[in-house]
C-alpha cells in the first residue's frame, strides 16, 4: 500500500494541495438555516461533499464540532469520511489527540487506516506529554499507511510562549526539538522523500523558516489561511523552498458560501486553483 | 448550583477521594472474556457501574477506549455517564482536548455540564496551544459549574523535557507558568478555596512540591497510582500539604479484578479506604 504522504502528493498533483477544513460551527449552521442538531450537521456535510465532487485531495473535519452532538454527531462524522472516500479524497481528522501508552495506541486504533473504527487517512496529535509518548501512533501509522501531523507551531498567538520555550538540557526550542525528532523518525521510516509524520505550522506565523528547515521530510499542514488572516501568497513567502510540501488549509472562506451547492463548488474550485 | 470543586470535595468527604479510571483496553476485554466490540465494552461498563454502587465520588473514563469503537463506542460512553450520575458519582472525561477559538469552545459544549452533549462534570485539557487558547473552556466551565483539569506534569518520563522547558521571557518552566496561570484564574473565579481549574500532576514524579506550591487553589488529579508504579503512600509523601486536594486515580488495579462483581466491589472498597 502506498504511504499517506505519497497518496497525498499524487492527489495534490492531479487535483490541488488545498485542504478544506470542515468546521461546522453553531454560527455556520445558523447561517445555512439548518437546525442546531446532528440532523443539521448531517445536511451540511452532505452538501459540502456534493459540492466538492472529486475536486479535493484532502479534507480536514474538526472533531470537536462532531463531538458536540454526542454519538449522533459521531455518526455524521462516519458518514462524512465515507462520502469523501467515495470521491477519492483523503480524510485528515483534526482532534489534536495525545496521551501515553495504551491510551495513545487506542487513538491510533480509533482513527488511523482501513482497519480502524473511523478509517481516516491521517490525524493530528499534540506532544504536551512528549514526542516519545506518541510513538504507538507513529508505529501504527507506518503499518497502516497513514499519516500523523504533530502540532509544532500553532497559528494563534497564545501558543508562542510554550512552543518557543527552551529545553533545559540542550538549548533548542520545544518546536525545534519536535521538528528534529519528526525528521529523525521520517528518515528511518520513509520509502520516498517524505515520511509519515507531518507537522502543523500556522501559516500566520512569521520567521518559520529556521524550524521548517528542520523538517525536510515532512508534509506541513498550514492552517490559518483565510479567516485567520493569512493568504496563499503569505504561505508561499513564509514557506519558501518548503512550499511544495505544504497543505494550505481553510474552512470558513469556503463554507461561508453555502448552503448554495453552486457557490460552494465555485469557491472550492477557486481555492484549489489559488493554492496550486 | 454548587461548583464542581465543591461537589467533589463534599463527596470525597462522605465517600472517598479515589477516582476510578475506566480504561477498557483490548487486553482487559479479553481478560474479562468479552467480545472485542462496542457490546463487549458496554458489558464491561455495566459491570463496573453495578459493582461501584454509590461508593465512588468520581470516575474517569478514558475517551480513547470509547472512540476505538466509533459511534457505537460513544453510545456506550453516554450510557456510562448516565449510569454513574444515577449513582451520585461525578464523571471526569479524560480526553486531553485542546485547540483554539470556536473549536475549543466546541469541546466545552460537547462535554461540560448539564446542557452539553455528554453532560460530564469535568474534562481534561492540554495547553500545547497555550493556556490562553483554553479560555473558552474555562469560561464555559465556570458558567456550567464544571471543572477542567489541565495537564501540568504528566506521569510518563517522555514528557519531562517539554514540561520543564524554560520560557524565554521569564525563566519559569512551562509547568510552573501553567500552574501560575491556573491559580490566577482560580483566584478570580472561585467562590470557595478551590477554583474550577485543576491540574494533572503524575503521582509518579519526584520533586513536585515547588510546582504544587503554585497551585494552592486547585484540585490535583494524580494519575500513576497502581500499574504505573506509585502508591497512595508515595502520593501523600510527594504532595505533603497539598494531599487534601489530590484526586488519586487508578484503573487497572481495580479493573483487573473483574469480571466478578464481588471482587470488583471489594477492590473498589479497598482503594477507597486506602486513598482516604
Amino acid at each position: 500500500m502506498k504511504s499517506f504522504a505519497q497518496r497525498f502528493l499524487d492527489l495534490a498533483e492531479s487535483r490541488s494541495p488545498f485542504c478544506l477544513g470542515i468546521d461546522p460551527t453553531p454560527q455556520l449552521l445558523a447561517a445555512w438555516n439548518l437546525p442546531h442538531s446532528a440532523e443539521g450537521l448531517a445536511q451540511m456535510c452532505e452538501t459540502v461533499a456534493t459540492a466538492a465532487e472529486e475536486r479535493l485531495a484532502i479534507v480536514k473535519p474538526q472533531l470537536a464540532f462532531f463531538e458536540r452532538f454526542g454519538s449522533h454527531g459521531i455518526q455524521v462524522l462516519e458518514r462524512l469520511i465515507e462520502a469523501f472516500h467515495e470521491r477519492g479524497t483523503l480524510v485528515l481528522v483534526d482532534g489534536k489527540r495525545g496521551d501515553i501508552g495504551s491510551t495513545v495506541e487506542a487513538y491510533a486504533q480509533a482513527y488511523l487506516g482501513p482497519a480502524s473504527a473511523f478509517r481516516a487517512d491521517a490525524m493530528t496529535a499534540h506532544a504536551y506529554l512528549g514526542f516519545g509518548s506518541l510513538e504507538p501512533v507513529f508505529t501504527h501509522a507506518v503499518n497502516a499507511g497513514a499519516g500523523v501531523f504533530v502540532v509544532v507551531r500553532s497559528s494563534n498567538k497564545e501558543g508562542v510562549a510554550l512552543q518557543t520555550a527552551v529545553l533545559s538540557n540542550d538549548g533548542r526550542t520545544v518546536a525545534d526539538s519536535l521538528a528534529d525528532m519528526i525528521t529523525e523518525f521520517n528518515e528511518q521510516h520513509s520509502e520516498g522523500e517524505v515520511g509519515p509524520i507531518g507537522a502543523v505550522m500556522g501559516a500566520t506565523i512569521e520567521n518559520l523558516l529556521p524550524t521548517l528547515d528542520r523538517l525536510p521530510r515532512s508534509l506541513i499542514l498550514a492552517p490559518g489561511i483565510g479567516h485567520q488572516g493569512a493568504t496563499f501568497e503569505d504561505l508561499r513567502n513564509r514557506f519558501e523552498r518548503h512550499a511544495a510540501r505544504a497543505i494550505p488549509s481553510s474552512s470558513r472562506a469556503v463554507l461561508d458560501r453555502g448552503p448554495s451547492v453552486e457557490q460552494l463548488r465555485d469557491e472550492i474550485t477557486k481555492q484549489c486553483e489559488a493554492s496550486r
